[in-house]
């Protein structure tokens, strides 16, 4: 029979853990003391900030039971932290994980789990430094913290744009959307792509740290409420409006089969509420080409630009094809109204 | 009609909390950047080390939904993980609250949450720096995540006690597992005192905090599997024995009533499961009277000496008041031998 947290018990399962991690897990720089005691003990590193953040999964709201692997689950769970990180174009360093697991998990589920956070975390040298594990009655949940470092006062806040700035994205948003759409309706013949991108979403975080550290871009936001949502985030914070053009949406051939066989338009998409976890990036004008140069050297990862940010007051509009704006709500396209 | 979260929505939800905690919560030093971007941003202090924990509560698990008010379950929340910085000797800084809320939720229910743990964060000056908000259909859970500081090389561990060094212990163990029973059996008749060690605990970081600055002791730990318990991860890491003198442990006049009612001997409650949040200390005997005096410059609170580690092989034993010695299971007095 299966082994069960219930039988294992939870101090059993965090010795099963800790060994896991152990054997698999990268050490992280400044580690001074891990798992195990009541704290772990971490050394900065001189002409660093810190950043911090903490996200949670909760089962069938933030993930599908019966459709996502446990592995994916660790991935996920911890890709979307990483990309916070990257968000601000820091270095990933210290995870720490509190598990809320039911008495029949069992237990190689769990193990796959947070072989999943380390299929994130081992590339970038990062660990899992705490953590706990909890039982409860209702849907599991994962609350990961991620601490990171960056060079002091490169950080790239939300707030930093200004009217005028070039409006850059990197991939492809709306993907993950399209992925959660197959995988409810028909999680067999979801598209690969689709699927990947809402299952295990990749952390933008070289490009990230690429950006920060050219020291040209002036605001930066991870996509988690969609391209306009996030977007609508830089504008709030920097008191700005945006402009995006249609044609220049960038839309991967995966996403237009799927809006095809939907009947939609795959701008809606696009657009729409998605958590991509790719990055929104705004500059100065005359920085767009150092800035793309700069993020080409770290991978082939696409860089579109989409826009620009207007004087606040103009809110969010798309230029269409055709050539008419039409305003645009945070909430995404399905709510715009000419 | 009672305002929900269900009404006010997540992001409404989120305004209103950091507003409160804009006008009720203090500035913790280092702070960059606070809430409201895709991680906050934190300047470390030269010369010290991080302390870093997370430690999360479920209801029906970790607290009695019934019967512990909103603001008591927002600084029972906090006061836990502020205890296991104070069991390093650290110094509390900056706080991540991860919430797993229901629909029906009542907003003023989580604004005294947040004022809990203000309660317990402000006279420390640290401040909550981040965090998020989720629903889930099942058990409402906290998870807080603490990062605190010590200076470099400070930090006691639960590994560095040696046969030979005095066992302290703050407080008086029990009192947690004593007030746990009366809620559960007659909520509304149950001791002050009681109840308050078990509902809100006070971390001891004024205490831990002056035995680390010491540099006299050799291990510390805080009490949230009992005595007994936390004692044997000190052994454990240390690779000792203990052998506790009876006659020493500290009982108070709360308890022993307590106690006296259900026909218990008090010492079952002293030494067994309970999350009491107290201090276990360890160090070289000749050290006790310096440590004492340190431990007292920071307050009244009891510190009784209650016995010693042994060579490691020889267990956790317990010196009774007859003269006879009996071996203890770490589960504490429940399961013991002779």
């Amino acid at each position: 029979m299966p082994e069960t947290l219930a039988g294992l018990g939870e101090f059993g399962l965090i010795a099963r853990l800790e060994d896991l991690l152990g054997r698999q897990g990268r050490a992280a720089p400044g580690v001074v003391l891990g798992l195990g005691d009541d704290t772990a003990i971490l050394r900065p590193q001189p002409g660093n900030e810190l950043l911090v953040t903490c996200d949670t999964l909760v089962a069938g709201r933030h993930f599908l039971p019966g459709v996502i692997a446990p592995q994916e689950l660790g991935r996920r769970a911890m890709a979307v932290n990483l990309s916070d990180i990257a968000a601000m174009g820091g270095q990933p360093l210290y995870a720490l994980v509190s598990l809320g697991l039911q008495a029949q998990t069992l237990v190689a589920e769990v193990e796959q789990i947070y072989q999943g956070f380390l299929t994130e975390l081992n590339p970038w040298g990062a660990a899992v430094v705490g953590g706990n594990i909890t039982k409860t009655e209702g849907p599991v949940f994962i609350d990961v913290t991620l601490i990171g470092q960056i060079a002091a006062g490169r950080a790239l806040r939300r707030a930093g744009g200004r009217a005028g700035d070039a409006i850059l994205v990197t991939g492809h948003p709306g993907q993950a959307a399209a992925g959660l759409r197959q995988l409810r309706q028909t999680p067999q013949q979801a598209d690969p792509e689709l699927r990947r991108a809402y299952l295990t979403p990749t952390p933008r975080l070289a490009a990230g740290q690429a950006v920060a550290l050219s020291g040209l871009a002036n605001a930066m936001i991870d996509i988690s409420d969609g391209l306009l949502g996030d977007l609508n985030h830089i504008c709030e914070q920097s008191r700005a409006g945006a402009l995006i053009e249609a044609a220049r949406l960038p839309v991967s051939p995966a996403l237009a089969t799927a809006a095809r066989a939907w009947g939609l338009d795959p701008l809606e998409l696009v657009l729409g509420d998605s958590d991509d976890y790719e990055l929104i990036i705004t500059c100065a004008p005359e920085r767009v080409p150092a800035l793309t140069a700069a993020f080409g050297a770290v991978g082939d990862l696409a860089l579109s630009r989409i826009g620009h940010l207007t004087p606040a007051g103009q809110g969010l509009r798309l230029l269409e094809a055709n050539g008419q704006l039409r305003r645009l709500s945070p909430r995404g396209w399905d709510h715009f109204s000419s």
